[in-house]
Parts: structure tokens; sequence; C-alpha cells
């Protein structure tokens, strides 16, 4: 899937897109009666699903087919058909996509492949059939995809044999980039009894994106959950946009997006562009807007199944019901490892629990019923009450052994009963936990009737209900994300530090106390003026590793030190770069030692800014321990992002060392996420390290560096 | 499950064993005409089973039961009976086991709960269980057991209903504590039509453990790999010493126990005591000992599917044949995620593939074949033949697209045609992509028949050939591990700084120069000795942190300094700890800057020596990125092991860092570990830090601590 361009910048309005997705008259172009041909295969899945609109067909060489008349050509096509299906070779499909624009077809599906992914002659026929579509305002699918199949109304337009299903409750919409993973995540949903309005594959997406059927499905009333597969966003601001209104609307969007590996991150002038790869750009940007990125296709279908089906989102901790003490040890190992909350039950502290359990199960979560529930089958019942009325577990997890059709007598009936009697308004999975066991289907149809996920082994279960429950966490509170503009007229290229500081400080970001100067003497005043010791730091925009250099020298402690450190970084600079013309030096405070961090900033030409923040040093570079922020997060949203770094501890106080001052790191995130929103042309910006004293006691950036590209 | 001795010393004789898991007479205590008792299931297992030894049916209450005729007691048994199932409640169970010990029966099996894991009396009552054992040579399986069921000669020993199966070839031997995992496992193994040999559950171990079961099966020519679910080793050394014996008669162990998320780790004096809990060291040496350690049930029984059909254990790395674009991204984000090692091939390096396959498509690792071999089916032969005979590839996984019945129609017969022809001397997995596709049974019968593992989906067919890849990478050459003893008599305790360099610098430890002195003439005679600049180390047991307490005086460049210095140590330490005698003070040479190592090491005392290497400081505790080591790992393995730290590329020159001595660590890791497996009383050892000089410069140990501790 290659494509090079950036889609026309034209939204389709709903009611065009709807003449596509629900159309009431389809032409086949390469109608065939060849059984295995492409056009035979389009034609027979529209008479299985038993289409009622109008259909026409189209080949040269056949008067009819399957007693349908046949048109020899586009041509003769009434004028204002909503959709046509393209099953012809990809040499004739500019030709005929130019006669269907004159007949005023009001969009076309494009299955051949060879267009922008296929070479030079591709790529060209690729622009040409842009051009064609933008003329005559005609939506194109594809090319290089599989088609679509409205399962609403009944509508396949592809050639990938469909089963005759219809939809009976909203559910689940799937755009894909890819045909054959729709395909693959359509088996897998059917598979689950789950059902699907839309799935749409958008190929080479020359014409539409995956962002023009997102809007659609927001809109849909027959789509409560969408699921995405995408290798690269083409819109990224309609994205962001898109999953605004999906929130709104109480739509969740699950993404499966690849490229969480790739190592060659953007060779960058600054940490920040090194550390903020494109990929970690669009999940942090994607996650925030709240849209869950699935790690595998396995966990998009069960997040799907799960989001399509619990009643609300979890809220708080799980509690698990479960038949087995090393499940119990197991489970807590997981649960750690993927972050779900168990919180812990006690007899003390969970009297209802307590209470309906026999006096040698003690009370715990995971809870364990060993094999009693085998002879007491209401003890599910009984338990899964009290967790459900406990106001500290926002999910139940059901971790049971099923064995055989027998025990799953025993067992089914009584969870079932329960689920039905207690009607849950909390989210509710069943983990089976001997997978392949043979449970009887009609328990398992009973399950998910009343919206229970049936998982039939257990890991899988857990991670999505963590991943559920990790989406409900975000507050969103508002705070000020009014842009800052710097006020400068800000020069292309990097701007050196005593510039940016310049630029930055009247912002808000704390630096040390200094002075830009060009000669002993002055330097000499600045330093008596801002107290002894001092650092010298040479400046030039050349010097972007001035350390490396010898272009820093700190801790002089009088006049005398001032006048040896300043020989001094003159002959450094003079051995490392001959010939090299400082602007000046920087004569600063000699700053307390702290704990360093780096504090960056990335504006992602399309997805906007981001904000990096982590541990200074080689450490945090090569573990990747930093977080990625949009601006507009309130301090405790950035605190608790922060919290997320691998090396957390270390903020807290660890091993003597005292907490932190995160209010002062987070208030420097707002400033620069603000002038990151306030001036576009900032590509980069560092400050590293900016070393964080203990809590009350601030923080202080010792460097700062600016790039600024113009967006051509 | 409790067990609070250990169990007695006792290795049962594979013939003693034999009796219990392969007996020719049964009898069963607490037979019974009730459906839905204990006993009438065990009765019935055995009937449906076809069992042809002798059945002794117990039951006061009974002249016959299901027209077997019925004894009184227990002491109307024949002498000599193999196994007496004990099918009654906990309170008869002492006299039961007292009568049947006089009928010289061999082994008995306890169901029953409320022994150790039910308060005083219980535990009394398992004591006395293991006495009347012990004094009559009888085995005990259990109690709070489910028994046993024998697959090989079709005995079922258990109340869990069974189905009547027979094994057909050498095949899957489960031995776990807990026996609703056993049973788990059991269900799971069948849906994949895998065998089973015996499956044993060792509930509280009260006599025979997970050790004797695992050496049983080590040696029973029907079990080719095993899987246990262990929640706490009982005997340690004969897991080792059984994992070697296994590894000799090329079977595997695949084991999973509870425990890693244990947050609380002993709290010990050490550094090293702190980072190598209980279940650290566990998983480093059975580990180390050739056993897999599964990650969770899933894995657990998908290792045990791919170690039991796969023709030998992966070689190198793997190549993956796919019919997806996007898969092909996905699997690349996922086995560097693993750490499975996926070789690059292109058209160029790869010409047997580039040869076999349509011009338009370019050969990669995975290799995405596209929907092409749907028209072609041919192409799977044709690219896994030469993935086959590719030497860079030591598996190939298969990630197809299924669908349903006509496109599997299309795809298997191809592949499992290739494979009948192929027949391949690397391990080959399938893996499904789409979940759920309605696959004809057939096809996944054949694939299993030819040796091919089918996963329903691909994450955890990866997952799987991961793990044994990993086991392959050991080299098993043999290095010196000939103990080490100090010579020296270890006094139990806290052995302070001076005295542990004392002992160690002979072995081969590298430290500073130094001299341990008492006044400070003899320290001004030291440095001149040793020469400025020097440092000064206050030396005692009870200043377990000396830097805390201002004990540590570092860059004393001249005679001058060094009496400064040592008025300043004095007084440090009299005000951190008044009244505090020093047993005196280390003067040493300072020592060059370097990157900072821990080196640990503790002698567990049921698992015996583990070292532990990582990078000093607090981040290396708080992610925890230390490796565990035994003694005995040639140099090149441990640099392999530092190689899976978390911050490796520290190791090799990182941002004009430059690559590190390791195999000066190698060497002192490897001094550690002979001393540690010669003197078993050295509890804890602490090298921390260990500076470590770039390449062919070595590494300084900068302090020492030695906890000694014999055992009771």
């Amino acid at each position: 899937m290659v494509r090079p361009d950036k889609m026309p910048d034209v939204t389709f309005a709903r009611a065009a897109l709807e003449r596509l997705l629900r159309p009431r008259s389809v032409a086949i172009v390469g109608a065939s009666p060849t059984p295995g041909s492409l056009g035979a295969a389009v034609l027979a899945n529209l008479e299985r699903a038993g289409y009622d609109g109008a259909i026409h067909l189209i080949n040269p060489k056949r008067q009819e087919i399957a007693g349908r008349p046949c048109l020899p050509s586009p041509e003769q096509l009434p004028l204002g058909v909503d959709v046509a299906v393209l099953a012809i070779p990809r040499v004739g499909v500019l030709e005929a996509v130019q006669q269907l624009a004159t007949r005023k077809v009001a969009a076309v599906i494009v299955f051949s492949a060879g267009f922008a992914e296929g070479g030079e002659r591709g790529l060209a026929d690729q622009r040409e059939l842009v051009r064609i579509a933008s003329a005559n305002n005609l939506i194109v699918e594809g090319p290089n995809c599989l088609g679509l199949v409205n399962f609403v109304d009944g509508v396949p337009l592809t050639f990938v044999e469909q089963p005759s299903k219809r939809l009976e409750r909203p559910s689940i919409g799937i755009v894909s980039q890819s045909g054959a993973m729709a395909a693959v995540i359509g088996v897998n949903l059917a598979a689950r009894d789950l059902g699907v309005s839309f799935s749409i594959s958008t190929g080479n997406e020359a014409v539409t994106g995956v962002e023009d059927y997102l809007e659609y499905l927001i809109d849909d009333p027959n789509t409560r959950v969408i699921g995405l597969v995408v290798e690269q966003f083409r819109d990224p601001p309609r994205v962001l946009a898109a999953a605004q209104r999906a929130r709104e609307a109480h739509k969740l969007i699950v993404l499966l997006h690849p490229g969480r590996s790739v190592a060659a991150r953007a060779s960058a002038a600054t940490h920040t562009g090194a550390m903020a790869g494109d990929y970690d750009v669009m999940r942090a940007k994607v996650q925030r807007a709240g849209i869950v990125v699935a790690a595998n296709l396995e966990e998009l279908c069960d997040v799907l199944d799960l989001a399509l089906r619990c009643v609300a989102l979890p809220q708080g901790g799980a509690g698990v019901i479960t038949d087995s003490g090393v499940f119990k040890a197991l489970m807590l190992d997981l649960c750690e490892e993927i972050g779900l909350d168990l919180p812990v039950l006690t007899d003390a502290s969970a009297p209802r629990l307590r209470e309906v359990m026999p006096e040698f199960i003690p009370v715990s979560n995971p809870l364990d019923l060993t094999a009693q529930a085998l002879v007491d089958p209401q003890l599910y019942h009984r338990t899964l009450a009290a967790m459900l009325s406990d106001e500290r577990l926002g999910s139940v997890v059901l971790g049971i052994i099923q064995t055989d059709k027998a025990t799953s007598d025993i067992k089914f009936p009584a969870i079932i009963g329960a689920l039905r009697t207690l009607r849950p308004s909390k989210p509710v999975v069943f983990a089976g936990l001997d997978e392949g066991a043979a449970v009887p289907t009609a328990y398992v149809q009973e399950l998910r009737a009343l919206g229970i996920s049936y998982f039939p082994s257990p890991d899988r279960a857990f991670r999505a209900m963590a991943r559920l429950g990790a989406l409900a966490g975000g507050d969103g509170s508002e705070v000020d994300t009014s842009p800052i503009k710097t006020g400068a007229s800000l020069p292309d290229g990097t701007i050196a530090e005593h510039t940016a500081k310049t630029i930055l400080r009247p912002l808000g970001v704390p630096f040390p106390a200094g002075r830009f100067v060009t000669n002993l003497e002055a330097a000499r005043a600045a330093a008596q003026e801002i107290g002894y010791p001092v650092v010298l730091k040479a400046q030039s925009p050349e010097l972007s590793h001035k350390s490396d250099a010898g272009g820093v020298i700190v801790g002089l402690a009088d006049s005398k030190a001032l006048a040896e450190g300043w020989s001094q970084l003159l002959s450094n600079i003079a051995r490392f770069r001959p010939g090299l013309v400082l602007e000046g030096v920087l004569v600063e405070a000699m700053a307390k030692r702290g704990t360093e961090f780096i504090i960056g900033a990335r504006n992602d030409p399309e997805w906007g800014p981001v904000i990096l923040a982590g541990f200074g040093g080689v450490t945090a570079e090569i573990l990747h321990d930093v977080r990625l922020l949009s601006p507009g997060l309130t301090n405790d949203e950035i605190i608790r992002e922060l919290n997320l770094l691998k090396q957390a501890p270390l903020l807290h106080g660890f091993r003597g060392s005292p907490p932190l001052d995160l209010v002062a790191v987070a208030e420097i995130i707002t400033r620069v996420g603000r002038l990151m929103t306030g001036e576009p042309s900032i590509r980069e910006l560092d400050l590293n390290p900016v070393v964080v004293y203990p809590s009350g006691e601030g923080a202080l950036a010792l460097d700062a560096l600016i790039l600024v590209e113009r967006s051509t």
C-alpha cells in the first residue's frame, strides 16, 4: 500500500458517502458469467444478499448474464447510478471511470492493484484517477481495495464471498486500509456472534480514506464501536477531531496500527526529535483523544468484543471470582504486569462477601471458591452479587474451570441465572480456564445474549478489561491551553541557548540568572551582579554539543577563577573548532545539584505539538523512558503521566532522596505546550537538562535549544 | 496448599513408584453405589477404562456393589495390593492408612483436604500420616489431591470423570501440585489432539512430591515432554539434577510457576539479597538447567504442543510466510518485542526464494505472498521449500488467512501437500490469522498428524516458537567450576570491607591498592607507599552504609589533606553514631572514574549459589535491571547474559563512551561463583560498586561485603 500524495483536500458530505455505502442502484463494470471471476463474485454476493436496488451489468461481449440484460459500455448507463463496481483489469480502469463520471455516477469502487504501489506508470495512473474524481465530484474507494459490505441493508460490494447476514442491532464498524485485515476481522467477529454494521477497505486511498469512513460511522446509528486498521493516517487533525466527536457520542474507537518497532527514528537535531518518533507521536495523540491502541490483532478483536457488549466502561479495579488457587496466584502476576488493579479484599474489609461464603473459604481478590461451587452452584450468584455491589470494584472477571459438559451443566446455569437476575451495571467478563473444553454452545450464546463477553482462555480477557479500564481514567477536565506567542520574530534554523532563554524566560520557564557577554570585563561585571560561583557557556548556533567542545566551564568561585576560566574556554573552542567565531559567552549562576530531567517538544507537521518529559541522561534514552504528552493536560494529569515513567519511584524519594517538585515540572510542561501551540514554526525544542529540586523548591532549566523550521 | 515441612528425605525407587502409577491391583476404600460419590466415581472411571487388574472394594455397610463383592474393612484385604484409593472423609484417613500399611499395601492416594492446610489439627494429622508412611515404606499421593491418571495402561485413579482414552505414542506427562490445574491442562491438551502419558496431582506432598514423579517421567519411555505446575519446589537440588537428566534424554520440561509479582522480596543485608528474590533465583536456576518457564497457562500448553510435535529445537531465527502486508508489519513489531529473530531476506540475499516467486512480489521476511497463493497455491510449496533449505532460518511460521471452507479448500491441501513432500527437519508451525474461521477439522488434524502445531491465532504461535528458540541458545560447553575455598575460617555475621577484601584479593578479585591502619601515622606511611591521591574509609561491621555516615573521604591529594581528612572522618563517625569504636581505617588508592556495576552473590539454602550482575545505582535497582547467573558459565555465556540487561547499549559505547571491559567483569563473576560454591556458609556477598573501565583496562571492585550465616 503506497500513498505517495496527501489526499485531495475534500471532505465528502455524509449524503455523498451515503450513496456509496447505502446505494439504491449498482453497476458492475466487468460483469461476467464465469464462476470465480471478480464480476461473477460481486453479482453472486448481491443476489445472495437479496439486494433489491437496481443492478446494471456492463459487458461488451454479452447480451445478458443469468437472465439480466447487459450494457455494452458505461456510456449506456442511465444517469445518476449510485455506485459502479469496477471488476476489470487495471488497464481499463481510467477510461471506464471517465465514462462513469460522464453518466454522473456518484461513486466507484476500484479493486485493481498496480496503481500508486506499482511503479511510475501506476503512480501516474493514480494521479489521473484523482484528477477525474476531483473534476467530477466522484467518490472513489480504492484502488487496490476489497470493496465494502453494508450489513445494515445487506449490500455486499466486494468479490470476497459474503454470508447473507443482516444486522439486528447497533454493532461494530470496521475500516481497514488492508482489505485482507478487514476480512480477517470480519471472520473473527462473526465467530464471536458479534455483528458488523459496515466493513470498508480503503486500499490506496486515492480519493477517500479512513478519515471519511470513520466520520460516517460516528454519525451512523447502526454503529456503536469502531475498529480501525491503519498503516498510516493521511489526515491526523481529522482523526483527532473525529475521535473527539466519537467520545461525545460514546462510541469507542479501537485501532490496530503497526510500526512500534521501527528502529529508524527520525534523525533529528534535538534529543526530543530522536526520542519521539512518528509512531510514538501518533500513539500519544490518538490515545489522548480516547482511541484504544490495540497491541495486536487478537487484542483488537477482544477489545471490540468487550466494548460492544459491556454496559459501561469499567471505573476502578477488577474483582475476580475463580475456582482455583493456582489460578489466583497466576492472575496476581498477570494483573501486576498489565496494570489491572485488583483491589485487596479481606474477611474484615468485605463483610458482604464474608457473609455469603462457607466458613473455610477466606475472602480475597482473586476470590478462590475452590471446588465448592460444584457442591453449591449458587455460590456464584451470592459472590457475584456481593462483588457487584462493592464500590471498590469497577468490573468482575469470572475465571471458571469448565472441564466438560457435565461440569458445564452445573456451573453455567448457575452463573447465567445469576447474571440474568442481577443485571450488572458494571462490566462482567467470562474467562474459561481450560481452553478447548467441550462447553455446550448454548451456554456461550446465552452469556453473550446477556451482554457478557466469553473468552476461551483467561489471559486475553484480563488484558481486554485492563485496556478498557485504563481508558476510563481520564477526567476530561479543562485547563488553560491558550496559545502563547513569543512576541519575537523567530528566524529559521537553530536558535542558540542565550537567545532561546531570552525568548522562553518571559513565558515563565525558569532559568538560572545570567548575562550574555562578549568580553571578560563584561563577564566580571555580570558575575558580580549575579553572585559567584558562576558558569561560563560558549554561545554559537554551530555548537550544539558545547560540553563536548569544552565550551562549558563550571564552578568559577571568584574573579580570578573567572579570568582563568575565560581563557580556558576560548582556547578549548579554538582547539575544538579552529576559526569558529563565538556569538559570545553566557555567564550564569551555578545551579544547585538536583535530579536531571529532559523536557522537550516537537511540532509534528501532521499531529501537532507533543511534549516529551522524562529523566535526563543516557539511561532514559536507552530505555526509551519518556512520556509524550499533548498540550492541554492538567497538572494532575501531567503528574499521572510522569508516574508512568519506568523510573517513577525516583520521583517520590527513593533510598533517602527527597520527593521531587513535580508541580514545577508540570508547570514548565504546560508553558512549553502553550508555546508550541502558539508558535507552530518551532519544529523542536529541548530543555536539557532541567534540574528538579525537592518538593516546594522548584526546577531550573539549565540549557535551551529551539529549532525553527517553517513549513513550505 | 500448605506444605509446612520439608518432605522426608526419601527417594522412592522407580519400582516402588511403578506400583502406584501402573498398579496391577487397586483397592477403593469408601467404595459406594451412590452416583456422584467419590467412591462411585473412582470405580466408574476404572470400569469405563476397562481396567483389567484386581479391584477390591471396601465398604463396611455393603456386601456388594455393582456385582462386585465388598470387604468390610482394609484389614480383610489380601497382602500386597498395589494401590489403595481413599474415597473417605478426613476423619477416617489415618486409621485406614494404618490398616492398609499392615496389609502391606504399596501406595495410597488421599483425596481428602483439611490436613496441613487445615489448621493445627490438620497439621498434626499430616505429620502422623508421614510417620505411618515412613515406618511402613508406604507411598502416599496427597493428601488434598485429585489422584492420577495413567493413560498408558488406562488406569484412572481419580474421581474426576475421565474419557476412556489410551495413549498411542510417547506424549506429555503432567505433574501438578494443583489437581485443578492438572485437569485444566488435560482438557486443553485433549482439545489439541495431544496425548498425555500420566497426569499426576501431588496435593499437599506429605510424602511424595513433584520431584519423585518428575524423575519417574524422565525415565518413562511413554513420556517425551513434561509439563509441571508448581507453587513451591520442595527439593530444588533434585529438580536441577532431574532437569540435567531430562536434557540428556532430550526430554523438554515446561514449568508454570506463579510468584513473579510477589512484591515482598526477602529483606536482606545486601543489595544482592534485596534484588535476587526467591522466585528470581528459582527461575534463573531452572532456566539455566534447561527448563522452559512459561509466562502463563496458555503458554504452558502452547509450548508443550510445539515441543511434542516439532522435530527438533529451532536453531537460529524464524522465517515467516504470510498472505498479508499488514500482518507482516505487525509481526515485525511482535518479534522485536519477544526477541524472536527474523533474519533479513532480500531479492539479492535469497536467490532461491527470488527464483520461485512471481516478479511483482519482493523477497522479504516476513514474506508477504499477497493474495497470490489463491491463484497459485503451489507458491506455498515453493517458498516453504526455499525457506527450509535456507541455513539462516531455524524454523518457519506460516501465518495464513483461512477465511472459510472455500478458501481453506484451496490453501490447506497445498500446504499439507508441501509439508508431506518436504518432511521438514526444522520446526514449522501453522498460525491462522483469522481466529474462529470455519476451517474443516480434517485439515487441522492432517497438519497435526504431520507434526505441525496448529494455532488458531498468530500471537501465541510466535511466542511459543520464541521460547523454544531461546532454549536452543545454550552452547553447553564446560568451564572451570572448581570451588574455591578462602582458606580462612569465616566468622558468622557481617564481614567488614577490609577483611572481606583480604579474603577476596588472593582469589583474583581486583581491588585498589590499600592498607588497613589504626592511626594517622600508619595512614601517612600507607598513603606514601600507595601513592596519592588516596581515600579513607572507616571500618566497622556496624557501618553497613559508611558513605551515609560520612565514613568515606575521597580525593586526598597530599599529606596535609590526609591529616585533615582523618580528623573529618573521625568527627563524622562520632556525630553519626556516638560511641562507636571503629576497627580501623582503610587507606586506598583513589580509583579512576568508570562505569559502576554491582556484582553480588547469594547462596540460596535451597537452590545453591547465584551471582547477580548489573549496572550500579538506583536506576538498576528500580528497573530490576540485573541478571542472575549460575556458576559455571563461560565468559561468552556471561557476556551474552550481560547483553540482556535493559541498559545493555551502555556496555558497547553509547554516545561517545568507550566499550567496556566485559571480559574483566566476566572473570570477577567466575571467581565469585567458584567462591560461593566452595564456601556455602557465605550467605550473601556484595561487590558494590565495581568500576568497569574501557575494554582492555580491567575493572576494580571498590567495596566488598560478605555475610556469613551457617545453616542450622
